[in-house]
């Protein structure tokens, strides 16, 4: 099950090769897993403001096409993995013009509380670990 | 009196105008600030860590020719206003291959704690506020 | 007369102090003129592939209040000034919650051509300028 | 062999965790590669002024300790992989202070020209290939 929010490229995201600077797609998946955790009826910020954060622990993408500025993007966010201590996601960035894909990604997350410790979700927070496990 | 650092154009900091996107130059001034703070023998991480915040009130830059791609750049940092609630500073960019000034900026300062609420750096810090103020 | 375009701040935009980088609101900007533009039929874009620039030879800020991760923020953008070979934008920056008044700023661009040079835009482009001077 | 190269990261470069923004190392990485083409005594630069570019096809990131504001940091980065139309690099970033692993990736790239059509770089430009050949 995944979810779908779109962006329209900046200009500062582009470089002189005249595309997106390949370093931004992060920040997109970034954008797709706020929106799928708000789309799950669980804001960021809330999570962040309990205490817990989800640092990526590694991350990936894979260019096929360059998005260029002003294209107007989609970003697909699917969760594929939950574990005890770990989140991970998985991402399609498509041109909505010609429905073009034009790269694919993957993070991976930890649990942690504010001073960047392991937190054991699944025991603290069942519920919220629930409702995730209904979004694999 | 002023501090000189220097940096190397990133290709990050390019835009598809196939110079630096010019944002990019605050944090340029940014960077200013961290080494003229550390030249006067303050570390801003210190600062922050004592609970005191300088958050940009105001930013100004005008530019002249553009930054490129791999360009070694000077930073010239100026302590140009210390009072109750504030500070200011002066910035000029210049490219170092042939010493042009590329840019010139200003930023203005409030002296804040981690809540953001204003504090009397003059009569909470005195020592530092004396130390700022024979850099003037 | 002015335009109004939305947007939601993203993680990547924070910093440590924990709101929005000030650096950010520049690129802020830049969206609310690509879409003041947008808006009154012309694309930035195509004005790029005609090899007419618009770089910014001015910008200022002023910071009111902080704008924070996953806040929807309203760019409202006007076009102040145009003359032979320049523009003038100003922009007013609110958080759409509560519609406070976040950050004030303005830029000044230049007319130019591929190579950086100036152009006499009236000139050249007749038809574009009576349109921009009708939206001032 | 590996090409060393170190940096200060910026205020700009953290995020509300307090800590570097993740898709940021990616900019790192960008900055190892320059040093890496400088120290053969290719300038990349030069490089793109001949119509070669080098655009990242895979990025890959491993966080394993976060950076932090005002921290020195290390980039190693190593050629290791040169076949007919793709480049790929391993980076390692370490803390200066206590010589700490901090993360690891990798990048692919292709050689294409300024239309960003694959170029058989071998062929076409074989003293740099073989110059390249000799720092795997």
């Amino acid at each position: 099950m995944g979810n779908t929010t779109s962006i329209r490229v900046r200009y500062q995201e582009t470089d002189q090769m005249g595309v997106v600077y390949h370093g931004n797609y992060f920040t997109w998946f970034d954008i797709g897993r706020t929106e799928f955790f708000r789309n799950m009826g669980m804001v960021y910020t809330r999570l962040e403001e309990e205490g817990i954060l989800l640092p990526v622990i590694e991350a990936q993408c894979r260019y096929i096409k360059p998005a260029k500025y002003d294209d107007e993007i989609i970003i697909n966010t699917k969760l594929v993995k939950l574990k005890g201590v770990r989140l991970e996601f998985e991402y399609s960035i498509y041109r909505k013009e010609d429905n073009e894909l034009l790269a694919e990604g993957r993070t991976v997350h930890a649990f942690v509380d504010k001073d960047l410790k392991p937190i054991n979700f699944r025991k603290k927070y069942r519920e919220i670990w629930d409702r995730l496990g209904e979004n694999i």
